[in-house]
This record gives structure tokens, sequence and C-alpha cells, in this order.
């Protein structure tokens, strides 16, 4: 069963280490998190198999890695100066600011005043001087999203790659905004991560493409772990809709706080490319777009039949990284009633998802022969390079394989006294408890296999009383 | 023979997609680049290595992803607030604005006046206001290093983790900087990445650790494909040590542009965690730290022995990531001339480190049967997810060859119409330009052995005269 409440996974956050309040030392800082050592490897695991299924196992894809820091007139011609704002007002008695439909009472929340302010556009986006000379020109923005990095580069690529319409360019990073009240732990931050695609098609195309995409990016959450049940479709209505989108279905998954966005899958036909291109005139652009007196390209591709110059559309899977981290985390939280009565908290992650995929306990902790066995165990499976491996003496065997529950390590495997005999080391399956005795020699395969989700069902035949 | 200079490798990088010069499309932002397709893999290539050599194939190492916004007190205490400046003075003239250093004539470089001001302290750390109310306490600094992420966290690691000394944690991330004067490609930048490491020993066993920390990471860069003639050390004098080292010993590789630091690692004693703690005056330290007021914890751990806390020193090895993927492509940038006459510019990189380990090409772009073969080809190899493949067609076949010599692609995978009767490829080596016909079947398994370096020297037996 999922978790029910936000409370619990960011207990087990902290006492496990997968996340901790940034800046927690010095007071924190308000939406900002740091990935502990578990939390960074679940989050790499997640963003390589984006990766992996996005770029590596498909035919029509580039990677992209653009910097944070960008010209400023990037965000004027994207049109988030102007328009990626909060409306504010001002309390005049007690100097606070709130969101306007934050004080849809008209009175302040603070002190009770209703002597406030008209509302004030708020621009979300972070600005910080560049270059030594501070003046009013000298200044950058955080990226408030990674997605005009890939606009800015499309001929870039294009013309260093020979891509051809359909194709996409996918990029993991970080992006910033400067929300007014950051809340529900890493689900709304001021820092975070944003796995996007931008996949370019012909103007015609673009709706078939934007279904598929759909059904993709639905298929791929619940091969990371998600259960199908508790995501679902929201077809953003008409007068929802952004000033760039002709159409957005988000894909909403069904957190402790509710049905919220995990991901957002746009059709912004030709809006983008065609606001940052020059000579726009010509281009023959389906979006209304600003006239834009500094760019230096114009981007457009050769149509594929008559190779005239062509604007693309665009469809946008644009995902949060660390939505899905807490997605994953949710997902997978249990608390069962064991036989014994007492209370085991498992987080049941894919193996693949897993931050350590194994981990290696002696039975005894002051045996020498014991120890040395698990460190040579270890030692081999992580020669592999592909998992982290972990030895585990923290604490008595049965205290070892509840952290390691609480961890979502899928399998400890433990060295006895028998192993030290016949070289056979027991591996328990973290969801059933139950156990397997294997050679060592075989370990790594079976290991391997279970990560690769393809060990039976029946794969751990004893069971076992913890 | 590596790159004599810096220029040949930018062109390169620009034509075949590792780097663009950052908001490109709008004349740029000084300092900042975007990678490229090609770019965006090797970069993951050395970061993964050093993840996996440091964390995965280690016994002692936690990871770590702390956030680039950071509360300012950090930068209070550990002393960037204060000495992270470079000296600036201003002509009166005509307004520019120089480092001190570089106005050493006492003229203005630019209009030649000797009005100038005294030489004024400039921090180089970027600022941002953080939450709605712009005062002077609501801002924060972009992370000038990512080690003081792992200071601050240096307790939630421990508790989380019941980890004991000596052990480090590791973190991979962005950091910003200033600088006045960004230079040559990316070995200058305002905005780059760390791999960084902070080793925890205890007293006295630091100059041990230091020595053998050195040694690792030489070793390291070796492995990921520098020469070792390239590679030298420099042992900073002690009285151009920074204020928290006992020792410093960089790592120098011989670029293009004469030889500069690619990591430094440093012995910073008990300085970071004594200022980063409260109740200081208990903790014996041996560094001079100024009081804290602010700090909520005491960053010690129980003595091994004798269980009473202890503040670690502190041995850190800090490599930059972006200065890592310029070294690599200089070291594998050559240009050789054919028995034909005709120049080959070929990227030599490790087989590990290659963007694509694979192009699959056919030998004639419009034999429909050829090109369906190279599509399965291309999905069978790709489908491990261990590799990016890619399906070349955009030349002819010896153009083909060339566009991933310069991409460093160290296999090519040709169909013909053999292959139509038989199942057997062409797989062309790179840096030899050899080939070797092989059943379709076992292409998978030659090539994983070429990247993990196991095929022999004369593995590509066929001479080729392209």
């Amino acid at each position: 069963m999922p978790a029910t409440s936000l409370d619990a996974v960011v207990s087990l956050c902290k006492r496990r280490g997968f996340l901790f309040p940034g800046s927690d030392l010095y007071g924190g800082l308000q939406g900002t998190y740091d990935y502990g050592p578990l939390g960074v490897e679940l989050k790499n695991n997640l963003k390589r198999a984006w990766w992996r299924a996005n770029v590596y196992e498909r035919d029509d894809m580039e990677g992209l890695d653009a910097a944070i820091l960008m010209n400023k007139l990037v965000w004027r011609y994207s049109g988030h100066e102007e328009t990626f704002v909060d409306l504010m007002v001002d309390c005049r008695a007690c100097k606070s600011r709130w969101r306007a439909d934050h004080v849809a009472g008209g009175k302040c929340e603070r002190c009770g005043s209703a002597d406030l302010t008209e509302p004030r556009p708020f621009n979300l986006m972070f600005r910080t001087q560049v270059g030594p000379v501070a003046d009013e020109e000298s200044f950058a923005y955080l990226r408030p999203e990674t997605a005009q990095g890939i606009f800015i580069n499309f001929k870039s690529v294009v013309d260093s790659t020979g891509r051809r319409l359909p194709f996409g360019i996918a990029q993991i990073g970080k992006a910033f905004r400067n929300e007014i009240t950051p809340r529900n732990f890493i689900f709304r931050v001021r820092e975070f991560e944003q796995m996007e695609i931008e996949y370019f098609v012909l103007p015609g195309e673009d709706e078939r493409w934007h279904t598929r995409w759909v059904e993709d990016r639905l298929a791929w959450w619940v091969s990371v772990g998600l259960s199908p049940d508790n995501l679902r479709l929201y077809h953003v209505p008409a007068d929802e809709l952004a000033h760039y989108s002709k159409a957005t279905v988000d894909l909403m998954y069904k957190y402790p706080i509710g049905w919220e966005e995990i991901e957002g899958i746009a059709n912004r036909t030709d809006f983008d490319l065609g606001a940052h291109s020059r000579g726009q005139g010509e281009l023959g652009l389906h979006a209304r777009v600003a006239p834009n007196e500094h760019s230096t390209a114009k981007l457009t591709i050769p149509h594929p039949d008559t190779q005239k110059p062509v604007v693309p559309f665009v469809i946008e899977p644009s995902a949060g990284v660390d939505r899905g981290v807490l997605a994953l985390l949710c997902e997978a939280y249990d608390e069962e009633t064991l036989p014994s009565g007492e209370t085991r908290t498992v987080l049941r992650l894919k193996p693949a998802m897993a931050p350590i995929k194994a981990a290696v306990v002696p039975l005894k902790r002051n045996a020498p022969e014991i120890v040395e066995t698990c460190k040579a165990v270890k030692r081999d499976l992580q020669r592999t390079g592909e998992m982290r491996v972990v030895y585990e003496d923290t604490g008595n065997i049965g205290k070892a394989y509840r952290r390691h529950d609480e961890a979502g390590t899928p399998y400890c495997i433990t060295v006895d006294f028998q192993t030290l005999s016949d070289d056979t080391v027991t591996i328990r399956d973290r969801d059933s408890m139950r156990q397997i005795r294997l050679p060592i020699s075989e370990v790594y395969d079976y290991l391997r296999r279970g990560i690769a989700g393809q060990l039976a069902e029946d794969a751990f035949e004893e069971p076992w009383t913890e």
C-alpha cells in the first residue's frame, strides 16, 4: 500500500539519508533540499532510465546539456520576462507580501489589516549580475526551465548532426523558480531538476505525435514502478492553456497530497522556434510571436519532401525529476504488520531503481573469517561497476535487514558459518523476506537477473521468520 | 599526437556537436558553454567513470547531491564572503573595470588613461534574491564550489549511514564564479561542474591519506585516457597555500595553452568542519576559525578507539569536470596524413569515454534491404541500454567513416550486400582503420570487449585503404 501521508515519507527520507532539508545546519533555505547518499542514487537511477529509454533506445533523439545562465534576451523572446509572473499584494500595515490569490478575503493573513496594495506582477525568475560591472544591462536569469536551452541550440544541433524531421532533443538539468510559497517537501521547490524533450515534427503531424508521446510517457512511468492505478491523464481545457500551447495533457500522479502533475506533454506548435527566429515574416508561422530584433538565425529545417525551409511544430514532454523521485518513494512506501505483531517499514522500489542493489551482511560482526568473506563478496560484485553494493555491519542481522528494508535494498546477502565450509551464502528477498541459498559463484548472475526483473516469482523458496 | 592548438579542438567541437558557445543565438553569454549531443555523452561518461571508481568500487565512500542555492551563512563561515575576491580598479576616464593585476602598467588597457581608482575587492560569488521580498537580508549565493555542500551535510550523512573514520563523501555538481575574464574555451568559465571528494580522517593520519589520494587520482586520470607524460604534480609552496590548507598538490595537465591545473588535492585539516561547528571552544581545533554564532551542530564523530568526539581532518581531491573533458579532447585529438596524402582528423578517445560506441553504416543508402538490416543491428545493440549506437546515413561510406573519426566513435559496423546472404558485417576500427568481418550474432560481444579494453592489439586483421 503506497504512503497515505507525506510525513511518513519525509521522516524515512531523513532517517535513511534520501533527502535532507537544504542548509539545515544554518536553519535552512526554504524551497531547497539536498539529496543524501541514498537519494542521489535513486535520482540518478531515474535519470539514467529516462536517458536510456529516450536517447539510447530510440532512433530519433539527440542529447543536450545547456548552461543554466543564459542571455537575458532568451527570456524576453520566450515570453518569460512578461508572463512568468505571480500577482502580489503588499500589506501596508505589517509590510508582508502575499500572492494575490492567497488573500482572497482582502485581509492580510498575518496582521489582519485590510490596507493592501493593488496586485502587482512579481517575476518568478532568479536574477543575478554577470561580469564585474554592476549596471542595468549586465544581468542574467537562472533558467526557470530547461526547454529554452534546447530551442536556442536547435540550429547548432541540426547543423552538427544532420538530423531530419521528425526528431527530438532531450535534456536533463536544473531549473530555478522563485516560488512564493514552496511546499509539500520536494514537490514544489525553488531549485529543481527537469527531464525535458522537445520533439520536432512537420506541421500537420503534430496531433498524432502528441497522442503518441502521451502514451509513451505514461508507459515509461509505469516501467519505472508507478502503478497505472495511481496515474491518470488530465486534458487541460482550452481556456486554461498556456499562450504557447495548442493542447496540453498532464500526467497526474496520486500523491498523498492528492492528484498532482508529474509531467506535462504540450503541443507548443511553432511558437518557440518562431519566437526565437530572425526574419519571422518570411516563415509563414502559425503561432503569434513578438517581433524578434536580436536573433541571429532562422530556426528552420528542410521539409523532408520539398526541401523548402520549414519551422517545425514542437511536442514537449516535460517531466519533473524531483516529482518523479517523490512519486517513486510514495509508491514504494509500505508499512506491514508481521506475524510477530511488529510493524515493518519497507520501500518496495523496483530493483533497477533501488539505491543499493545488495547489502552483504556478516552473521557475526566479530568473526574475522566471516567479515573477510563478506568483503571479498562485496568487492567481487562491485568490481562489475554496475551496481552499488555495501558491506553492512552497523547492527545485528535483524537490524541490518530492517535498515535495508527501509533503504529499499532488494537483496541482502548473508555470510554465515556454513559459508566458510561450502562457499554458499543466503540471499534474502526484501519484499517476501524469503531466502535462498546459493553458491557464491552464482550470486552475481542471480542479482543481475533480479535487477533486470527476470527472476521468477518463486525464486525464493525458503520461508523465513524474522 | 595530442592537439597543439586549442583552436583546432574548439573548431572540431562546434562542427561535430561537442560544445557550442552559450546563448550563441543571441550573441552569447561570456563564460558559458552548452554541451551538444556528443559533448553531453563524453561528459556523462567521464562523470560516471569517476562515480564508479570513487563510490561504487570503494568501501569507504558515500554520495551526495546538495543544492546550488545555499543559505548565505554557509559562505560567511566558509570564509568566502571575506576572501573569495579579486582586486579591481576602475578607470575614471572610460568607466571600464579591470583586475588590478591586469593593469600593472598603471594605465587603462582600453583608453590609456592613468586616472585609475585604488584597488577594491570584488567578490566572485553570484548573488540572487530569494523569496518575494527584496531586502538586504533575503539573498543567497550560487555556490562557488560544491565542497561546502558536503561539509554542512556531514552530520546528516553520518547519522543516516553510521559511517566511522576514515570515510569520504563524493559529489558531482555545478558551481558558479563570476570570473572577470573567462578564457581558454571551457578551461575558465563562469558556470562549471566539479567532482569533489571530502575524505575524513583522524588527525595525524592526514598526511598519509593525502599522499595516497594524490596517487589514486593520478592513476584514475590515466585510466580514463590521459598520458602520464602529460600529467605532473605541483606541490604548492607554503607561501602560496590557501588559508585553510596545510598542504596542496595540484595535478597539472599539459593543455595546448600550457601546464594547467586539472585537479587539486588539499589537506584542509579541521578548518571546514571546525568553522561550521557550534561550541568550537570545546573541540580542540588545530585550525584557526572564526567564531560561529549560527551553526546548530557540532561536526564531530566518535574516535574509533576512544569513542570521544573528534573533528576529523579533511583531504579534498577536487577535480574540474569541464577541464577533464577538455583534457580528454586535447589528448585524443590527432591529425594524420594518410598514404593518399589526405589529412585525417581523428579523436582517439578510449572506447569507454567515446560518446558513440558504434555507428551502423549502410554500404548503399538506397538499398532497402541493407537499410532495414542496419536498423535491426542498431536496435539489437541499443536494446542492451549500455551504449549509444547510431544509424549513420548522412553521407557516403567514406564520409561516414571520417565523420565518426572526428566524433571519436571507436567502431563502424558496415552492412553490405554480403550481409544479406551470410549475416556477417564488417567492423572498422577507428584508430587503425583496419576491418574485421564477423557474424552479426558476435558483434555485441566484440564491442563489449572493445569498450572494456579487452580486445587484443591484432583484433583487426584486414588492412583497408580508405
